[in-house]
């Protein structure tokens, strides 16, 4: 899931575009683990490359925290127009798991950011506006096909993941309640 | 919904019970509106008591806060043995709804007796596992119908509940998340 690219980028430019996005999905990968707390260093080796490069592209750690968030948001609103699936409502249900997955990530990442720099911080203003501009046509084709329930708006609805995503437990813990959750979408006799 | 009293009690010791009962259903209604900060004097007044009777029964505002906590878990556990309903599954629903307004109203007073308290207070610590012990029959019972999903357990379920209920919003914008989350747990193909 790469970020596009405008083409006829200088080779000079698509290499420092290369190392960056190797550098970003190091950082994500090396904060996937809720309890780690890996350092520049780690994450440099991780990205395989050297330490000059890391901070000539990113001046510090909150730097680089930063662009993760971003980089998370852009990667959850590309996949909205990249996923496929068997039904409007298939590919809903498969977002909206993507969106989990980011939402618990995240956390990790503005948890630590917030600890730099506040809530005002216009990276996280930018976020839910996108995520919902980027989610509508999903729900939209979904709620068409008759395949999800009609009752609830896409805000919603990502309400509802957030709150399971907040929930305390293990992963054998949450996840029945997950798919509870997203059962939840679909229309039923009672809605 | 009062509270079983022994039988053959003195009729002195009856109109003491009468009096608390009385202050609690007050002190209930006036904590309902969650913007509500009754005094004692209010409580007393709603009451239709005077304040020298309600400082006999609770010498200060925080008693009171426990004792309130208290029967609000006493009341959740009795609708688990009084609810009516068209079947097992239409029982729990309606239970489920009825801890929902528990807890929603419950924050409120389990706020401000942590201002005066500790989370390590026993008021706190006695209320799952009893709510979980009334609630597990009405659960079976609907499990067994095959009206209830039987991938979740009880807390599991309580646990869903209670994320709906910390949402932000209005009861018009919660309540269909509510709606949804308990459809959720009704049987369905994916399941």
């Amino acid at each position: 899931m790469s970020i596009a690219k405008p083409s006829g980028i200088p080779a000079k430019r698509a290499d420092a575009e290369r190392n960056r996005e190797k550098i970003l999905a190091a950082a994500r990968a090396a904060f996937a683990d809720p309890d780690a707390d890996p350092s520049m260093a780690e994450i440099a080796r991780r990205a395989g490359i050297g330490s000059a490069t890391l901070y000539r592209n990113f001046a510090n750690r909150r730097s680089l925290l930063e662009a993760l968030y971003t980089y998370e948001v852009d990667a959850l609103c590309e996949a909205a127009t990249t996923i496929t699936g068997d039904s409007p409502g298939a590919i809903l249900i498969t977002w909206m798991r993507r969106f989990y997955a980011y939402y618990t990530s995240k956390r990790h990442v503005a948890a630590e950011l917030l600890e730099h720099t506040s809530a005002d911080n216009p990276v996280f203003g930018g976020g839910l506006p996108r995520v919902l501009a980027a989610g509508q046509p999903l729900l939209l084709a979904a709620q068409s096909a008759g395949e999800i329930r009609s009752d609830l708006t896409l805000k919603q609805i990502l309400d509802l993941i957030v709150s399971v995503a907040k929930i305390q437990g293990s992963t054998e813990y949450v996840e029945p309640i997950l798919r509870a959750a997203l059962d939840a979408l679909r229309p039923t006799d009672q809605a």
